[in-house]
């Protein structure tokens, strides 16, 4: 097992990654989602799983045949937020292959179908809305909005996936791929330091903690810095940096997280008053009135300054399935349970009607979304060692 | 003389404009920059004028032979910052061509030498220096500081000089363009509403405010913006925030002008928390001492942040030429005197000890370095008729 995942993760490990920060940059439909794309397939091939890809170009691989009765599904994604690090997606994808010959090398013939997923997509780095391959074809995610999703240099999905040499009529919501999915089970690394603080190296997510995105305009008048009195200003900076802090503070005084991780400042130029701004405020928390409360503080800023407020995205609690959980425990009697605040395609295959659930892995430092992002090797092993006990218990030996 | 500006005008009023925006984007070294430095050739040679080039790719084109007598000079330039207004700079090489074409229809032939220049990246936009082009001939900017200024692609002064197929190693001082010069008077547009408030269309520049640019970056840790609690962050845009708000404290306190116009933030994701964050601050007034205050202030907060600082330019006050300036105030009785808190290429000649002095053009709103920075027409023309008049009082009439 150990020699299978060192080979799938070298196979990868400096497909998108800086020379500089050692950081991961994998974007979707760009030429590093190929090059994953392709390992996907390679190692699909090299275990002789079926290949197919959904109506939103999402890899499916299977042992086993889903439509004959549906299969118990695990996996994860394999884009980066900007400069992220190396397990957040990928750990999901490796761990998953080598749970899979880790059963082989035992003798595991599985009675339900096994399978394993690529979702595209999940950062939402390039396109702005994270989880919309999973999204897209559940439905959560309409085709024309993803299809109309741009970038910062101004390309849309559809003109991105033409570049891939993809037709974007292909999009939408793919109920032959979701009835296949019986049960999912995402292993991902943890991204805080809950794990740490239990002395456990895998843990069961049970639920994913409300969040949601907005977008913020601040409105002002671009003119010269050296020449336009401060009193004479409308500089769009300045509620910019009174919406930071108070994003903070609230999130301080509220118990939840918010984030003004992305900013737009325009025209941008060293000797120009800023004309127009734009924050991205990422917020979260694990009770949905306080975490309006954060956002509410927020968005008054906005209001003061007359800018506007879009809610990019919005996403309830999401519980994993009870049932599910019960029988990961039952599995993995040690490992804790944990709710989380971020995002990940098993919520929305949850909020889908999917039975889903997580099983995370230590993190020593809580770090994520940074080249400094790690876990131990060890701990990693337990994480393949707990999923393949999972999908053993959950498919059953046909043997 | 109007139909010659008109003429000028139109000629390049498309190029380097946004269609969407109406403003500008003419930077050093790139194709618009190109465009415009033909149209200043084309327009010399159309008036018979001879064309050099300086040791930085500044151009300057003559009426008489400067290497006999020094002559006198006027223009400015034609790059623009981020989205900038068609009138910063355009207007003083526009104008300086038209107030030749209207001493000629007049039948005057000058004394001495008239000199039009067209000096390059005044604005720094891109390589973030200003008045690069008359800092490196008069040696206030040293040749291997100015080659190795970065763009924000990480291109160079002197990768981007050999693009344009030009040689970085005739970069330098130089001794024999400047030796040319025996003054020199800048037409501009004003950047504040001062000859609004005195009820003139035209004014005499007589004084720089000191000046300067700070880079503060702002350290902190990247990580997962829905996993890390708030009181775990070290997120490098709280910082940030809080030396933007005093910028705007302090200058108001003190009465300059203090303002960050850009920022730089990574890694970047809407999901992610800053692990790096860098603002220019540029900070000019009246008064040096009050300036020194409020540029501590901001400095202040990087070092509570444990920030790092540099100055990346500094310019004391720049006093015009007191004769020079009598002389254009004989000429134009009705001229009031302004002194402005904007850098100009007349300010780095004045401290390279050529004799220089400015004429403002009134500007309705004051707004400047945006798409709506304007002059009214009449006041262009009446900006045209000063200049003329101050080349031919300066220059005497040798008909």
């Amino acid at each position: 097992m150990t020699e299978s995942f060192d080979a799938l993760w070298s196979a990868i490990v400096e497909v998108g990654r800086s020379g500089t920060t050692g950081g991961y940059h994998r974007y979707a439909l760009t030429e590093e989602d190929h090059l994953l794309r392709e390992w996907f397939a390679g190692e699909a091939g090299a275990r002789g799983l079926t290949l197919t890809e959904d109506r939103m170009g999402n890899q499916w691989t299977w042992w086993g045949d889903p439509d004959e009765r549906p299969g118990v599904v695990t996996g994860s994604h394999l884009d980066s937020v900007p400069d992220g690090g190396a397990f957040d997606g990928p750990l999901g994808v490796i761990s998953a292959f080598a749970a899979i010959d880790r059963l082989r090398e035992q003798g595991f013939r599985p009675d339900r179908p096994i399978g394993v997923v690529h979702f595209g997509d999940e950062e939402g780095a390039r396109f702005g809305v994270a989880c919309a391959g999973s999204r897209v074809i559940t439905g959560a995610l309409p085709a024309e909005r993803a299809l109309g999703l741009v970038d910062c240099d101004g390309v849309t999905v559809a003109e991105a996936l033409r570049g891939a040499g993809r037709s974007p009529d292909m999009v939408g919501p793919d109920a032959e791929t979701v009835r296949r999915v019986g049960s999912f089970v995402e292993l991902h690394v943890e991204q805080g330091r809950g794990l740490v603080h239990l002395g456990q190296p895998v843990g069961i997510g049970t639920h994913i903690w409300p969040h949601g995105r907005w977008r913020l305009d601040f409105p002002g008048e671009a003119n010269h810095a050296g020449t336009t009195a401060m009193a004479d200003r409308r500089d769009a900076m300045i509620p910019l940096a009174e919406a930071v802090l108070t994003a903070r503070q609230a999130g301080l005084a509220e118990g939840c997280v918010a984030t003004v991780g992305r900013i737009d400042v325009r025209p941008g130029g060293v000797n120009a008053v800023p004309g127009a701004t734009t924050a991205w405020l990422d917020a979260r928390g694990a009770h949905e009135e306080a975490l309006r409360r954060t956002v509410a503080a927020v968005i008054a800023v906005a209001d003061t300054a007359e800018g506007s407020v879009r809610e990019e995205s919005w996403t309830p609690v999401t519980r994993f399935d009870a049932t599910l959980i019960k029988r990961l425990q039952n599995v993995l009697p040690d490992a804790p349970q944990l709710g989380t605040g971020a995002g990940h395609d098993a919520g929305i295959l949850a909020n889908a009607e999917i039975p889903a659930a997580m099983i995370f892995v230590r993190n020593p430092t809580g770090i994520s979304h940074s080249p400094a992002e790690f876990a131990e090797r060890d701990d990693c092993t337990a994480g393949v060692e707990a999923l393949a006990e999972v999908l053993r218990a959950l498919t059953g030996d046909a043997g």
